[in-house]
């Protein structure tokens, strides 16, 4: 049973690439847990900062990765992952890569590959935080990919989420996946507050007095979600408070009262759209839920 | 000054017209709280069970109305609530009517504008809550019209929503308003989360295991929605941890993802509908809340 040589030589040493507001915070989390840092940019200037915290500037792609058996990848998308790393040949072979850069989950699965037939332990991973949230509580990062590559720098990836370290499973591609699953809540929740905030506008209300309920009824939707979960797995969807029939009527009031107001309707006649073929389907007693069967067809 | 006859002898004695499921939950409350409670429903059956926990049966709307100085109707639409009410003449003048029937904010102030023609003291109401939900911490109950109405009658209103009673202002048309806004909001995270779903089901994920991160990456958006508040009130959008264009690009991806996948690209499409006018309006380098303009619009 072989011990990885960092366990035996404190935290392990970590190379990051790619130093734009998110890369310069993860290594910035590195280098303040005691982690020797290795950092290449670009744009040489943007390791100074980092540079001045102790970390080691690396004059090529190259050099950066050969500094350090973890090597972690933040750039601006996968085109220029690649620019980075195609080009290295067989530095990578025996390290893992950790792919931070958002991509899709077609790009993490190709990656997968591509790492694999070079002999790269590869994890692709989300960031769920802006920089500022990076290494504090708040910070959420799930990674998917090869399991046991995940358990060697588990403990050097939770200094970037200490609260927040998830592997997802070994498809490569579950990170992007998820990643984009959630910001379309995040993009959910607050177009229904936007659109909220326009409409109570007419009536002199502003931003700042709808957003206290705003939040208030975000947080107890959480609750609704995870209500859901079961009826969705079950394919079973009980209207419980509200039949799909009475949330199609509450749907058309916001459509109608968004006309009559003047502020933009197509958001609420999208939700009636998509309400409307549910029922067409047989759904008009059932809970909201059944909107999953609408949202599986292509 | 005079001191309004209920609050020298107990609670108010109510009234409440309809007694479906949420009727029937106001009607228990109030009941449970030692309101002197006359009911009265089309179908006089739902009004078994009330009865013999105390309630007094009406055997018409008129003697149920007689009954209460405070009237509270929660029956299936605007229509119905003129069915009851128009054959009454004047026996309403001099009560307070509690609207809690769910409606838009025109019905609301044509509501309130037919109570002052009567002489009636009006409210319009939206519950924010399943029947379930009444009378506990978690019910949201939220009024408008004139606050002297309010004020006589909140302690009786605060039974039914004892941490979430509110009065938005004189406007009869705020309670509907708010109500279908927030609902905005509720619809928005549940077509996210089961969008979501039905992306993460093509790789095998159950709804239930991305269910604790949807709920929690809903609960962070609750904060993001306080943050985005002002800045629509000041209608300047700095782009903080990511621009209009990242956002963008997102939702190109997850549109891009859903259509390889073969789930519904429909919703990511709008996403990026919206987003692209505001960026074609010069926002691309503004934070998401520069949106609320293009839901300003018409």
């Amino acid at each position: 049973m072989s011990t990885p040589p960092h366990t035996t030589a404190g935290p392990a040493a970590v190379t990051v690439l790619g130093l734009g507001r998110m890369g310069s915070a993860l290594a910035a989390a590195f280098l303040a847990a005691g982690h020797s840092t290795t950092v290449w940019n670009r744009t040489p200037g943007k390791a100074d900062e980092l540079a001045a915290r102790g970390a080691r500037r690396a004059g090529s792609v190259a050099e950066a990765v050969a500094a350090a058996p973890l090597v972690v990848v933040c750039v601006a998308d996968d085109e220029a992952v690649h620019q980075l790393l195609d080009p290295l040949d067989g530095a990578l072979a025996g390290r893992t890569l950790v792919n931070l850069t958002t991509g899709t989950s077609a790009q993490a699965r190709a990656n997968a590959a591509w790492a694999k037939e070079r002999g790269i332990a590869f994890l692709d991973g989300a960031i769920m935080a802006v920089p500022e949230d990076i290494a504090t509580g708040d910070a959420v990062l799930l990674y998917s990919g090869p399991r046991d590559a995940f358990d060697t720098y588990e403990e050097a990836l939770r200094v970037l989420a200490p609260a927040g370290t998830t592997h997802l499973g070994g498809d490569a591609g579950l990170a992007a996946l998820h990643d984009l699953a959630l910001l379309g809540i995040m993009w959910g929740v607050l177009n229904g507050f936007l659109h909220g905030a326009a409409l109570l506008g007419t009536a002199g209300v502003r931003a700042g007095d709808f957003a206290p309920l705003a939040a208030r009824m975000t947080t107890v939707v959480a609750g609704y979600v995870t209500a859901a979960a079961p009826e969705v797995d079950a394919g079973s969807y009980p209207a419980g408070d509200a039949t799909l029939t009475v949330h199609q009527e509450a749907m058309r009031h916001l459509a109608e009262e968004s006309e009559a107001l003047g502020v933009n309707a197509e958001l609420p006649r999208f939700l009636q759209l998509l309400a409307g073929r549910a029922v067409a389907e047989g759904h008009a007693e059932s809970g909201y839920s059944a909107l999953v069967e609408q949202f599986r067809k292509a």
